[in-house]
């Protein structure tokens, strides 16, 4: 039987790249881990007043728990990471505009010189029988309860050519993608890069709109149950998920548009390879059947998500079927 | 009690601009229109064997039926336009690779020196009873029948400024958005730029996946049932849509982080003024609660839906409840 | 002998659109036109204390002069117009900061929540004998000369399939192309759409940088000496410009690169038509000779112009050569 | 007087990344350094009939030499770099078209189902004396000779917050910038990130046009002469340049407004320092006297230019003069 592990990291052990970092830990595929991750803003936003330019320390956000480096991967191999549960680990989670950060306000790239936005921190109390987080305006009185829906910000690789990224891109070493689709009952695919792959995750999100508009969703520390599984060869070009309804891309770049053409293309050449299609039919096919949700906005690389029902089709197996062993597996822990 | 106006356009009253058209005829706000529309691709492809750059005569590409001058609208106004039902007017739809055209091939804009991609035909059969279109591999032997989702790739009203733009474009004044959203049950409201509002529609679709990849979705001849009111005042900026599940910005434009940032804006407000919210508060309710399904990548205007969900809220009257209102007509029709 | 015709429109005779208006007279292949032309803010900002959000009518900016119908042009022809010479029309240009237009701030497309940057309205006075126009600090004591450099921010003719587009858009039929190598000396070439061709000019600038950053240059009311010249056939794709010294494509549209790719592939093409060389042989050639400054980066597509230097070259005669004609014919005119 | 040294990298030495590498030596501020360097194929490409996708390795593109650790560098301090001289270190330069790459193709990012395009090398001989480098067409029978124009494509140093990237990237730390404005007789002028600095050169040009279009310039074997000096303090956002004759800033993002965006943002602040200028006054001054060449629309990110020339200013003094002592202690090392 395949064995748990359970790792919650000290502050020192707290991780901001993907690359670069000596793994905690060596784990054989298969295993079970369940892990502990610190908050996007690494604590520093605890109430309302606490206020993103004074409070946060802008060299250490999105702490990773991690680098595990899987025993056995290869680069070129591909590493599956099904998340089987995601739980807050803290009564609260929290949002904040920080300044010249966010889809509606100019950034460091998309320069201007205007003033920067209004700096606002609120605070999501989680309902943990209710199932909700509770929005309340900070300039008015409005308050509204959310139903929780936990997803990992960021799950990862090391990246290919010896890079070294901050934990705040998504790329096709994964990262952080900020998408909903990150949630439990997904298996994640990636490429391994390096020996051992080195997987992290952290960045979790009590939830979370499409295209993280302001740049942070409801931040929180998270207990995550996620199993690694390793697959020799066939390493995706970006990352894969699956999870019982959908097939699914997710490309990150500049501008969006490439982003979409970058999950596009990898979901006509995932569908070329489950149905035996010709591209030119997969493409014909993928452009009336596909959702195209975007997933942030707001990161240095935009990312969208590229999705096909599996409703549609009888047939149609990813990977040997590994997803559905996966849910197996999952069901069986709980 | 409100008329009924029966209009099938001869061919010699197809239009292909939004702007610039003399109205096929004038109507009364609260009119219901029952209308036929000729498919995209003006019955240019009838059969596997039609190759778009033989066939298709690229001037007269997406005609339009109508535009109707809409007695009383004047510039400033909001006209909203229920969508009743819409009902394949062929038994066939069909889709097509144009050279040059579509989301995973160079255009005139994203310029390559690269050959065009092959191009090809795809005819749907609809299966009525099962209401499904037959998707049919033309490199291969796969088919696979697909629900079919009537929808109308376009919907505007003439452009301001005394601009003429073809119906190919999406735009502030709707036109070619191409987004699914765009079905029976779904009121859409747009500003008035002249007097009449001067509305068309066309580019009916048996169903399209987001982001219309391969540049046309299943092209289909429909049979429109919608309801013209008209709002005095108020006319958004940019073509807002309702339907009992959400609010619904469209933003059209490049690159497409734009389109979004329009949309996300233009939610914003109308968040704001639908809960008496500040903007930054609306931003960071926004930030939570947005869904944002890409609806074409293929357009001279990219477009982006940002849509919010009414479930989570307990009030929230757009427009003093006019959708509720025409849905309510909408039923008493069938 | 070619005739010269002088004309000063009317202030009601003024046009904002490319296609849509009827011509203000026909002229003949060859004709001189010598023709005033209002300012781009429509005389609407004359002293610093004038400020754009009070003084200026947003529906009447960029006012064109004409448009001119050519005899004998049609839908396919090449229209050539050479810039004989360009005279400030008045003794003082005006610059200005508009809210939520031009480069350093958000904009209705580029949208955000940001506030809108402070408006100012610079005047610049011409010395005609320095040639200069003077710079002062509106916020401080700084002052300096900068070489007069006139220029046409819009040359235009109609666009094709009907459309009208306001005169601050530039695009495929020319229009608000903003740059700096619309001088005298330049001799354009545009596609003609329509009968007539409809060639207008206007939104005269006594200099401007490349890219126009604040959405302004030094706009002033301008006398402008040209010649038009009809070429049957051969209409090229995008505007081509040629001087003495360099052939050149303007591309327009967003985003930027894609502004470049359609001048660089429109120039790849047009240096194979000139020395007989194969596509690839003409694209790596132009890697390794183009110039490629930004024109405009704040009108409603930006425009790159790709540049070829002649000096590089002992062959090559566009239009056979009718530039060196026109520079001819324009030196008989001083 | 300060020192020289000569060093030619043996080929286990090269580096290929920006950050993560260990220095080659440390050498004092104020050091000349006479460097060799391999050109970006890694000379793996050295007759027309080597192609590239058979003859690179593509995970060793763009060998830097160095990095030097700049003794008494500092994180926030400046880094200068003078370019005295530089002559190509081969007889002939090469230029190749690589399957989807080049900005005239369909790359990783700007996807598309569309093949590649024809792969091709080009051979330029260098003539010393008439010091040009020879263009032969591949597909026909044309030659020209184009002016030397030598230049690196890539200077940098480590980038901040512990990222690695590879020496493809141009980014804030410099790298891969393929701008010509990198030649002899400027000074460049990055912030340091890490003790030492790391500064590495590579990837010389014999001439490159503006845009790199298809994605290599001439590329050869260069002998560098450079001077580099440290300046406490004042680390700028981005590269910024100075010539005898202009200020510059590099701006490298997607999409490529953001490239200028950048650039121009940098270069407000910098007219704002030189001529204790408010900002607006600045961007208004900026507006009319820019000069704005796009350097690279082909690598991971696209470089903008963005130039003030000094002759239009009697006063203005970057760096306490220290351009024109560079220049002057380059003058005497001839």
């Amino acid at each position: 039987m395949a064995s748990t592990i359970d790792f919650r990291p000290e502050r020192s052990q707290y991780v901001y790249t993907f690359g670069g970092a000596e793994p905690v830990m060596r784990v054989k595929p298969g295993t079970t881990l369940s892990l502990w991750s610190e908050d996007a803003f690494n604590h520093g936003l605890r109430s309302v007043t606490d206020v993103a330019s004074h409070t946060l320390d802008m060299r250490y956000l999105n702490p990773q728990t991690g680098p595990f480096y899987i025993e056995g991967a290869e680069s070129g191999d591909t590493l599956a990471v099904h998340i089987v549960s995601l739980t807050p680990a803290r009564s609260w989670g929290v949002s904040a505009t920080i300044p010249f950060f966010g889809g509606m306000s100019s950034t460091d790239r998309t320069a201007s010189l205007q003033p920067a936005l209004p700096e606002a921190t609120w605070i999501y109390e989680v309902d943990a029988v209710a199932q909700t987080v509770g929005f309340q305006a900070r300039f008015g009185n409005f308050e509204v309860a959310l139903p929780l829906a936990p997803m990992l910000g960021t799950v990862g690789v090391a990246p290919a050519a010896g890079e070294v990224r901050t934990s705040l891109v998504p790329e096709r070493f994964g990262g952080n993608m900020d998408t909903p689709e990150m949630r439990a009952g997904t298996t994640a695919y990636f490429a391994v890069n390096v020996d051992g792959a080195m997987l992290s995750i952290g960045d979790g999100h009590y939830r979370q709109g499409e295209g993280e508009a302001c740049g942070t969703a409801v931040e929180g520390a998270m207990d995550s149950v996620i199993i690694v599984e390793l697959i020799k060869g066939g390493g995706p070009l970006w990352p894969r998920l699956e999870t019982d309804d959908y097939w699914m891309v997710v490309g990150s770049s500049r501008p969006m548009e490439d982003s979409w053409r970058i999950a596009q293309l990898e979901m006509v050449r995932w569908l070329s390879e489950l149905f035996d299609l010709h591209e030119m039919d997969a493409y014909q096919l993928l452009s009336q059947v596909s959702e195209a949700p975007i997933a942030n906005v707001v990161d240095p690389n935009y990312s969208v998500v590229v999705k096909v029902p599996k409703a549609h089709f009888r047939s149609g197996r990813a990977y040997d079927g590994i997803h559905g062993d996966l849910r197996a597996r999952a069901a069986a822990l709980r």
